[in-house]
This record gives C-alpha cells, structure tokens and sequence, in this order.
C-alpha cells in the first residue's frame, strides 16, 4: 500500500537521521520538555549533519533533494515524541519563504546558515486579537529614506527564543487594502527595537519555545523587503499548500506512534489477569484506529506526489489537514483509555503526545478555517 | 489525486457502457424495484453489448480485459441507483470461481453463456441459522455412483430465481473436519431436487431476488465439483479477497452518488427564502463527507492497483470493507437530513439509496467479522 | 429512576390500551402497511373504548385525564410498531387547536366526533417549497359576505385522506407581515372546492395516509376561524411546546422498543456457535445504547412534569426533541447491524422500525431548526 | 428542570463555601498546581469552616447534613478548576468506611478529626501491576500476637502525601479465595513501617499529591481492623456506588464549568471581525454540548434523589460514571476548539479542565468495566 518511491539515497539520509535522533535527541528530550527549549547546539549539530533544509540547492549547502527528504524528516522526528527541534517548520515552511522570494544578495547571506543551523528561523504573522486575519493585521512597516520602520506586536510565533532571523508579516498603513499593503521582511534577531517575549506557558509542546516578538522602531534596511511591496498577500498564500501538507503529515505520524505504541503496550501488559489486547473492545478500539490511520496515510502520501508534481490540490490538503489532525486528537484520546492508569502519569509518553497533538487542529488555519475553504472551493 | 490509469480502451468501454445503462437500464428502475426482480432480458441484452464478465478471455468470448473493466462496472451500476442487476457479483465474484476451479469442459460449456447473458449465476454458502460459518453448514454432498446427491437448504442467496447456474458449498458428511469436508459444485437451475423459494421480502435491495434454494435428493454429475474434494474452503477463502474488494467499491462509489445528488440537491433547493447550501452546518456536513469520500476512494484505488499486482491485502481489504461500507451508510444518514422533507418520499433517490446502502455492513462478511480478521491478522 | 407517578386508574387506563391494541391493532398492522392506510374503523372503535383524547373534559364526552394519559397512549402505540394510527397527533396536536381556540358552538359540534373516532384531524400547515416556513406562505384565505374564501394546496400533511377535520393556517393577502397575516381555520372535508390528494409514496411511515390537500374557491363560514384574525402565528407558537414533545416521546419510546427487541434477539439467536449477545462488542453497544435511552427517558419524564405545571420548557423541549430522534436514528442503525442477515427482511419488525424513525428528524421543524431555537433562546 | 430540593439551610451553606473558596483557595489555585500538593492548613480552614463531612453525626462534631450537602460541595469544587483538594474523597468515599464499619472507639478518635482537617484520609486499594482487581491483590496483612503486620506497596493513591490515616485493603495469605481474604485496615501515618513515596508526576491533577505507599512489616493494633476478618471486599462492593456517583458527579460538574466558561468566552471574543459565538458551526457545538450536559445534569440528580432513599441503582450508577466522564472529555475536547489558540496556553482555565476530565473515565473502575458490569447486571 506503499505510495511513496524512495530510492537507496533516501533510505540511507532515514537511517543516518534514525541514528542521529537516537544518540544526539532522544535521550535529552525529557530535559527539554523541562526547560521549554531545545538548545541551538542541537540544532547545529542536526545542521553540520546534514539534516536541516536537505532540499536546498548544493550551492548554497543543501542536499538539493526533493521534498521526500522532508517527508522523512518530519516522520522521523514524530518518532521522537517532542515537539521542539521544530525543523520541519524551519526547513519547510520558513526558508521556502526565503528561497523563492529573496533577493540572491540575501539567499547568499541566510540560506547557508539556514542549512548549518547557525541560523534558526520563524514566520511572524499572527498578532494579538488578530489571530491570522490578514484584515485585523496592525503591525506596520513603513519606508523611511533607506531603511524600513517597523512598529508592532506578533504572538504565537515558533522559535521565539531560538529564533535568529524572523520572516516578518507587516502592513503599509497608507494603503487602504489591507490585502494589498501587507509585504513580508526578513529580520535578524538582535537588531534594535526587536525584543523576544518570555516563552508562552502551553499546555503541550512544552519543548518549544513559542512567544511573542516585539518590534518598535525597529529598523531594518529596504533590501530586507521579499520581492515588490505588497506581494506579501500572495506569497502566504503560495506557501500555505506546503505549509498544511506539513502539518498534516504531522498529525497522520503522531497517530500512528501513538497506535504503535499502545498496541504494543496492550500486547505486553496484562489486566485483570490476562493482556489487555485479549478484550474484544481492546482489539477492535485498536483495529478501527489502524483502519483510519491507513486510510489518513494512503491519502496523505498520494497527495505528496501530487504536491511533488506541482499539482493544484488546495483542496485536498484543506481535507487533509483538519481530517489527519482530528484524527490524531482522536487516537490519543482513545489510546489513553486503552493504556488505562498509566497513561496518566508523565512516565507514559503517550501523556505527553495526548497533550501536544491538542494543538494540531488550531494551528497553520483552525479545522473550521479549512473546512470553510474546502466550501468555497468546492462552490458552496 | 486519480491512481487508476485508464487507457484510451477503457474510457471508450466506460462511454459505451453509460450509453447502454441510460437507455436500457435507469428508464426502468422504478419497475424493476416494483416487481422485486429484473428481467433476464436486460442481462442478455447487457451481455450481448459485451458488459458482463469482461475480463474472461476471448477464447470464451471474452474481452480479456484487466480488473478496471470491472472497476469501470462497478462505479458505472453505482449511478443507476439500483441493485438487482447485480452483474458485479456475476461477473467479479461467482463467475471466477468457475474461471479458476473449473475443468476445461465445463468452462467451455458455461463461460460463453456467463459471458452472453444466457447463464446468470448466484454462489450458495450460507444456511438459515448457520450463517457463513463453514463449521455449522449443513448442506450434504454425497458420492453414489457417477453422481453426487445433494441434500440441504441455502438462503440469502442473491440472484436467486433468475440464476440459470450455482456454485454451492456443501458438505462430505463422512468427514469429520469441517474446513476439510467443503466442496464446491455446479448446480444448474431445473435439475430435478432443486427448487427455488420465492424472492425474501426485503427492507432495501428491492430490485434484487433474494431467496431460499432447496435441494431434495439433487443428483448432478460428479464432473461438476470445482477441483479436488474437500478445496472447497481453500477455494472460497481465496477468492474472498476480491468478493470483500468489490463489496468496498461498492460501499464508495454509493457514497459518492449519494453526496453527489444531495450537494446538487441543496444547491438548487431554497429553505427559509434561501438556498439550503448556504448553512454553514450543512456545508460544513458536505465538506466532511466529500473528505471522507475522497479518502475512502483513494484507499480503495490504491488496494485496485495492489490487488491487480496480486498482492496479499487481505488486511486492507478487510478494512476497506468495513469502513467504506460504514461510510456510506453515515453519508446516506446524514444526508437524508440535508435534503429535509423530500428525502422521506420515494420520489428521492436517495430514500432508495439509504435502504439500499444499509445491507452492506452485514453481507460478505459482517463488519464485526471485517474487524475479527484484522485483529487477528494484525497479531491481537 | 421513574419520575411520572401513575395512579391507579392510569395503570387501569393502560391494560386496557395494551388489551385493546394486542386484539384490534397488531395483528392488522402489516396489512395497514401494505395498504398505506388504517381503516377509519378501526379509528372509531379505539374512540369508542375511549383512547381518543382522554385529556377533553367530560362535557364533551372526554375522561378528562391529565396528560399522563397522552403519555400512556404514545408509549404504548409505540409497542405496536406502526404510524398509520396517528392517535397522538389527532389527540394531543390537533384537537388542542379546537380545544383552546374554537368557539364554544364549534368544540360542541367536533370534539365529541373527535372523541368517538368519527372525526380524525388533521393540520395543514406546511406547503410546498415553502415547508414550514411562516413567511412563505401563500395559502390565502379571504373574506366574502358571511364566508371565508379559501385557495392554495398544502402537502406533507398525516391523516390526509382519512381526515374529516382541518385545522389550517392561511394568510390573508391585504396584510403585508406575514406573521400578522396568519389565521387558523376548521374546515370540514367534503366541502366543495376542498380536494385531498393520493398518499404520497414514502420512505417509511406506509401505514401513515401522508398527502396533499387542495383549496380552490372553498367557501367556509366565516365562524370558523379560530379567535381572532391574525392571531394563527401565536396560536401555532403557543402549541409547539407540546408538539414536540410529543414527536421527543416518540422518539425515544421507538428507541427502546428497537433495544428491548434486539436485546432479546441476541439472547437467543446464535451465531458461529454461541449466542451473539456474549460478544463483547454487541454487549457493549447494547449498554451505550441501553445507557443513552435510560438518559433520554428520565430528561423526557422530567419534562412531561414541568410541562404539565404548564412551565416554560421551549428550550429543554427543542433540545429533547433534537436529541431524542436522533438516539432513536442511532439505535435503529446499530441494532440492525447487531441482528445481522435478519435484519434486512421486512419479517424483522426493526426494519420497519428503522425506516419510520428516519422522518422523526425532520418533522415538526427539522433538528437544525431545533438547535437554532435553542441558540436564539440562549442568546447566541 | 431541576430535580434537587435545597432548603433554606442547603442554600446557607452553599453561599458560605462558595464565599471561603473564593477568598481561602481560587487566589491560590496556581501556586497549588506548581507545587504539585495543597498545603494542610487549607485543609484545617475548610474543617474548621464546617465543609469537611458535613453529612457526619452532630456527635461527633458534624453538620449531621444529608447527602445534598456533598452535592454542593462537588459543585463547588469543581467551580475552582482544580483537583488537589479532593474533599469529596475524602468525605464522601473514604470516611464513609469509617463511619459505617469502624468500632465506636476508633470512630471518636478519629472522625471528629475527618471533620476539622486535622486527619486528611486516603483509600488504598491498588497496587502496581495489580489495577483494583482484588484478585491479583498481594499487599498482606498477618496476625501477630495483638498485632497485625502489613507488607506490601499501594499505588495511585490519592492524597497521598497529605494523608493522616489511610483505609487499606490487603489480604489474609493463609486464605485462598482471594475475595474472602480482604479485610480493610485503619493505618495512621507515621507507624513504623509505612513509607510514602514521592508523588507521581502526573498528566494532569497536578495540584493532587497522588503517589504510592509502601509499608514494610508495619505492625498497626487488631482493634484498627474494621469489622469481621474477610469482609473487606462486601465493604468496598457497598461502598462503591457513591463512589461512582461522586465520580459521575464530578465529570457532569467539571463539563458544566467548562461549557459555561467557553460560551462566554466566544461570547465576548472576537475573530476575523465577529463575535465567534455568530459562527453557525459554533452555536451548533455549543447547543449540542448544552443539550448533553442538561440530559447528563438531569440524570445524575434523579440518581442522588434514588440513592439518597436507599435504593439500588448500581446499573444506573455504572451508567452515569462512565457516559457522564465520556461527555466531560468529549466537551473538554470540542471546547478546546472552539477557543482557539488562547486555549492552548496554560492562562487559559480550559487547557488545566482539559488535562484533568481526562481521568476521571479511567479512575474508580475505568468505563470499560463501568461497561462490563452494566452488561452482567442486564443478565447478558
């Protein structure tokens, strides 16, 4: 049922990655949890092995591979049941805003590092009260001889802390059309006027250091512009195919640690007297999740190749998001029932994947967003 | 996000065979639902066009074509909204039987008339009480002579008196294991000792005769058992793969008939001075079932390309026959309370369509025997 | 974990019902079915024994009963498994409109006929492509001299062709609101200008005689309009209260009479060798079920108490009725897949079962119209 | 629609707690939660306030209060979204064992001190690898000359490191079946021998010092045994119908405060330019969620009336335990949601009540036996 082609090279770049995890993350990971943030050297030392941006170009570092590259990437670190080396994020989602928008000036400078993991990104665009509503957006950048001003406040950003360089969303306040005055920016962390909030206390990816960025008078120069003013709009919307594909391959692989882990606690822990998996209820609570992960897999994989080949499927990875999301709330939710007692202990690590999948439905476009694009689209 | 690549042939069998069901077939249903039975003419009609068991081989008079053709039946019966022209178990379930376990002889003697529409077959397994379950058949086939000597009682058998042919399950009562006393043979209608009951009233299904078959003291030639004496439970479980497979097929593409009517429906039918897609709640109910539906067809698209490689997907197969078929029958469901008032007349297809779609869960396996086998084959 | 407390007389009350209904009902019922009626006779003699609107006063010819008798009645003509002998609408719907509304000269004229079964009622409210929608009626009714001029057709009306009374809501043309326009009218079947329809063909409910009426030129005096003119809307608000909660009765006594008969089904039906009630699985669908209906009985029981305090319980009412009917959808749906083979023949008394709780969702205001009440009432 | 009768006095009482939570523990919630346990002295407050046992004997220091008084104060509680003051345990389940089976003797020395918060208790039933099933119980308690000698270790134990005195269940070694050997064991803390471990770090209830006890040839007088050797297990059979209850209470309570706070919250919230209540998705969740909790409320209150008289309602009880945990996870789950991404923050009350409903279908017999034992009560 295998949809996916991986050639030799590929599965050498999973088990290589494998064995990284093994030694150089998972046995830090609870410490992590406890410090809400991953240390940069982790991320260094994934980037001088190779595993940060692996579809970059050669010139500037990278692999120069395809997007399977990524599609191991993100399996393999919903292996390591922690959210914060969000490299998928950095990787997929962030630099792709630098590599198909910026100037080759800027490429030269950022995407090196992107790759070494020297330099940790993140995407600001939700605001305070705004949430991701492009209309609501009041962070403002405004010219000013040769630099760019910028004023305003954004939240919810991944990487807050960690963060070295900051794609940044922001409106010219004089153009009236909100859709058409927002222009995105790349902006170092350490340039004056740019402040990182405290992390956020979260209930899940405690790993992750999510907060607020703070921007007043904050000055950067006019090159930091991606592409002409007010093309910001259209290069959200560009990146938001990759951006749900990736969380929905998060949400399918989580379920699926999930399902394996407890189907195999089930099969080695008894209760009452014999293994948990011996109760019908058990097996066909387990069977129907394995049915639908299968049927969550088999589509995701098909629209990997379809997003490889360029095609338009907005509207499949909309279903694809909110229905491998909801899907993975509901696996965990069903999981720890069949764990019983010790899934509610933080020594189970289900408990933690119950708590970090929660999130999966809100972000990248709440489920309810999506469904109402998928209603659009479809001519509703 | 298609996976089944049809050839030009294909396309051209799928336009001929629409043509064929617009004329011949949908101008009737309403006729065939009244009477409880379709007229052994449209079979032969539909044979003669060169629609029923196209993937035999032209030495019969075959198309020799692959399993698509079969898909293409499948999907194209589906829009005609009716079962009792039930040539997908005809021509993909019982006639194989005869294809793979036959002698040379009786394939020459039956495969042109399966193929022509002459000869309609029906495959009896399950007895009043027993069920499907081997271990409880009670059915006997007994050597005397050149001849074998039926005796026994099978039901819920489809195509029941139109068929002109039956493979039936019977037992040696002389031995003692069941799973090894199972032979399978060709009756034809009119031998002296059987009989056929009158067509079960049913709730859906009503275009189909259902019924009882008797068999008093029966003698068929001894030639007429498939294979060696006692493969009878080896043959059936062979062939279950592809029964299960076409049941799923069918479960989604009565899905999508179903959503594609209602979505059409509620797009052209106002409600309190509006069009009654214009609900958030109902859109929102359409988007997640047109997600469902794309999920389960690309499932089942999937497990098509698999099987026709001969694959083992005994797993997937169960899988898909539970959840397509649970999918259906909670779009049929749901979708009844879309449309509102007009979906309680006969006068809406889908009022057929949600009597129809109910039996599926429990024939060719029940859902909780699906469920069984995945456990099992899953190691529970 | 009983709330109603039923007195002697009650009890009394409902042996006789159940004797009655065991004798002159159920052995009839597949008849009805088949011939899309119940026999006005049969009408009669229930009036006779005194089942018809026990709750009218004496004076008329009523017991005077409270509405514990209306319960009685609907639980136990839910025993019977049939709709044609739609009792509870004509006693505790219609006839409430002539009770409370009509003047003294009109209740002595009908309800005595109401009470003795030779007038069956019926209200004509809903239109078509207006459903049940106020403000899209266009069903007039006109003063002339001493008459009232009646046109426009009605439909989805039950007891269409057996009824000898209509309450109907026309609106007079010369009012621009709607809302203001609304009159209820008695008018007797047989005068000129009033056709009734054919039944219409349905999916469920073949013993009901649902159809449509016809007004064309019916003259009727001018006496028999109820109270007031324009007053229709508020007498139709006024009496949804217990509507409803008649169709939230039916929805969860069909619900246990569908459990109570699977249970006993499984108990004693065996399959693959042991009775299927000691599977796991069916066992705990037949508690959640059990476990649901038990939930919904004691909300609908606590309710028939507020309601008889004459509280105002709209919104504990449209969420019963919401919830009710769709438990008893659910458990329709489940059940039948618990029976297995049996289930899909008509013989089986839950497939009548399953198709007539269908509508059950969709009358008396669909239950999106019921959640949007609530929303309104809770001040969304 | 309310079942409960509060007097005057009942309403006194309610204020008054409602006014000590608010000042002596809301304010201090947060602190409680980080440190994982609530100190004493909050204990000793509400003794000395008169809200520990309030339904314990004036003799001994109690309100004499019925069983309403307990209901206040689970509504109360779960009014403070917290869990670590688990004053229901303690007064409405484990005292209990106490005041029905102790010696006179042991009841003046210890109950007056269960009423003022100077004696915190804990029931100590489960082991590790054991769950609550007596059968597999190892923890044994010996005779010794005056004496009897515990060994063995108890875990999940609510209050664990706060406890004064703990009811323990261990068996007779020299008595084979298992449930004729439980007796239960008044130990007080500080006993040479008995050891509490470090509370368990916990997915949730993280204000609750839930940890394990392990007691080492602990030597406690013959006198603290309560009641007959033996009868430990007919005690807890007695005992835990109000334990269910209390649970089944807890999860309607918890739902309630959760829903509430969440329809306000939308109320008051606004996204992409309206209010989120104006979403038809939205209000339609929320009814939904309403309609549940009310049918959830209704029921438990008819079963406090039915126990509060003594009857048997172990099969309603069952039912109410695990369908009312089910609607508090689900509502915990769909709210979530509907807030958003203020919802995935620890400030926000919803992300703590959403960690802790997600026990309460696992503890005190998880649903699956809730399940089970409804089955074997329904003679399946």
């Amino acid at each position: 049922m295998d949809i996916l082609k991986y050639s030799e090279k590929h599965r050498d770049f999973r088990r290589r990655l494998r064995d990284f995890l093994a030694k150089e993350v998972v046995p830090h990971v609870d410490r992590f949890e406890k410090n809400h943030r991953v240390p940069k050297k982790i991320w260094q030392k994934m980037g001088r092995a190779g595993f940060l941006c692996p579809c970059l170009p050669p010139g500037y570092g990278g692999l120069g591979g395809d997007f399977l590259y990524a599609v191991i990437v993100a399996e393999e670190m919903a292996l390591t049941n922690h959210t914060g080396l969000a490299v998928s994020l950095h990787s997929d989602i962030v630099v792709p805003y630098i590599e198909s928008f910026a100037s080759e000036t800027l490429k030269k400078k950022y995407l090196p590092g992107c790759i070494s993991g020297d330099i940790i990104t993140a995407v600001a665009m939700t605001e305070p009260g705004a949430g991701s509503d492009v209309a609501s957006m009041t962070t403002t950048a405004v010219e000013e001889g040769e630099g760019i001003v910028i004023n305003g406040t954004k939240t919810f950003i991944s990487n807050a802390v960690n963060c070295d360089l900051v794609v940044l969303a922001a409106v010219d306040p004089s153009i009236e059309k909100k859709h058409q005055a927002v222009s995105l920016y790349l902006v170092e962390a350490g340039v004056p006027g740019f402040k990182k909030g405290e992390p956020l206390e979260k209930m899940g990816w405690n790993s992750q250091d999510t907060g607020e960025l703070f921007f007043t008078n904050c000055r950067i120069p006019k090159e930091n512009r991606l592409g002409d003013p007010g093309m910001g709009f259209l290069m959200l919307m560009q990146k938001l195919q990759q951006e749900r594909l990736v969380c929905a391959m998060g949400g399918i692989y989580g379920a699926e640690y999930i399902l394996n882990w407890t189907t195999d606690y089930c099969k080695k822990t008894a209760g009452n007297g014999k293994a948990l998996i011996k109760s019908q209820a058990t097996q066909f609570a387990l069977v129907e999740m394995a049915t639908e992960i299968k049927l969550g897999r088999t589509f995701i994989e098909k629209l990997i190749v379809d997003h490889m080949e360029g095609q338009n499927v907005a509207i499949e990875t909309s279903m694809a998001k909110y229905w491998n999301t909801e899907l993975a709330k509901r696996v965990a939710l069903r999981c720890l029932d069949l764990i019983g007692p010790f899934g509610t202990l933080e020594a189970c690590p289900i408990a933690r994947a119950f708590r970090d999948v929660r999130v999966t439905s809100i972000f990248a476009g709440t489920n309810e967003i999506m469904k109402g694009i998928v209603a659009k689209f479809m001519g509703m």
